[in-house]
């Protein structure tokens, strides 16, 4: 016998599809679940529901709208000489958090990636050309991850945007902020040393 | 301008209501929703909903069981002379893993807490008094937590039983197999002590 009756141990194996969720914490979920009022279960499904039917992808960045609208809220209001390109919707929310930036985005939706099988044509690269000869871009930020495929995208790109006169700069990398020297990999302090600016 | 449209904003906050979930997890969470298929998110709201809608307790034990089967799985096959006490459902399935106990169980729904308005009537200490009284019952295992509210209402439990001729064990507390003494806390080393058995 299961240990589970069959609509609990469905819900756990639900929740376990869900990033870094194991057995043990879908199952702590589907207790929650079977515990709430009826009314929060339906609230709680809906909004899964609701996600998914009216969550899009902006027509100009890519990045996530809300169905009935083309173009997102940043897309429609905010300064378009200057295009910030991420890897994900998730990179957009960590520098809207900053409050600071007032230019638009390009989500590339994945980075070059030739061993796993994406090429520069699977990823939103051509859609960015497009933007930038449609004129009015000043600056492109290549806000890509400093990791190996983030560092050749964005080296990639950056090769394309350049005959076309546009400043493309690039994050900068270094020691972060509060850290301690002592504590920084070899490869980020050779990094800072290399970078290194006048005081 | 939110960082989250709204769609995704209240779906991070609706799986922030999950045990242990903070906002960044719950946006993990919201961004694998919405990268899922619709039939993906179809199956996994379904079984959210199928989880409260199907999920019932069991009239004798009061363990989950399917709706539209009064008796869970366990009471309708197994051995009624033996019942164990536990605190919750999560419980049984943490006894039920072992493969090897044979008896039936008891769910209390919380345990005797006064601090925090759990009274003995709060909790389903009577009908457990009802099934033993009932007759068949030779023994009751005790296995609510080795903390201060599962002691006491275990304590309290086994008051009521031992007047009616049955059997009350208690799970054995003592040094966690495969941990060293040097780590063991000080309670649990000094219980051990006590109740140290003879070679």
């Amino acid at each position: 016998m299961d240990v589970f009756i069959e609509p609990i141990g469905k819900l756990i194996n639900e929740f376990s599809k869900l990033p870094g969720v194991g057995k043990k914490t879908a199952q702590r979920y589907a207790y929650r679940i079977v515990s709430m009022t009826d009314g929060e279960v339906q609230t709680f499904a809906e909004a899964v529901l609701d996600a998914k039917r009216r969550v899009r992808f902006c027509k100009v960045c890519g990045n996530f709208t809300v169905a009935g609208e083309e173009l997102c809220a940043i897309c429609r209001t905010r300064d378009k000489s200057t295009i910030c390109v991420v890897k994900e919707p998730r990179d957009v929310v960590a520098l809207e958090k900053l409050h600071t930036y007032t230019g638009v985005y390009h989500v590339l939706h994945g980075v070059i990636d030739p061993m796993n099988g994406v090429t520069p044509n699977k990823i939103a690269i051509k859609e960015l050309l497009a933007r930038v000869q449609e004129g009015g871009v000043k600056e492109v930020i290549m806000a890509t991850n400093p990791d190996v495929e983030g560092e050749a995208t964005a080296m990639y790109i950056a090769n394309l945007l350049k005959p076309l006169g546009i400043v493309v700069t690039r994050l900068a990398h270094g020691i972060p902020i509060g850290s301690e020297l002592e504590y920084t990999d070899e490869v980020t302090l050779e990094r800072a040393l290399v970078e290194r600016k006048a005081l």
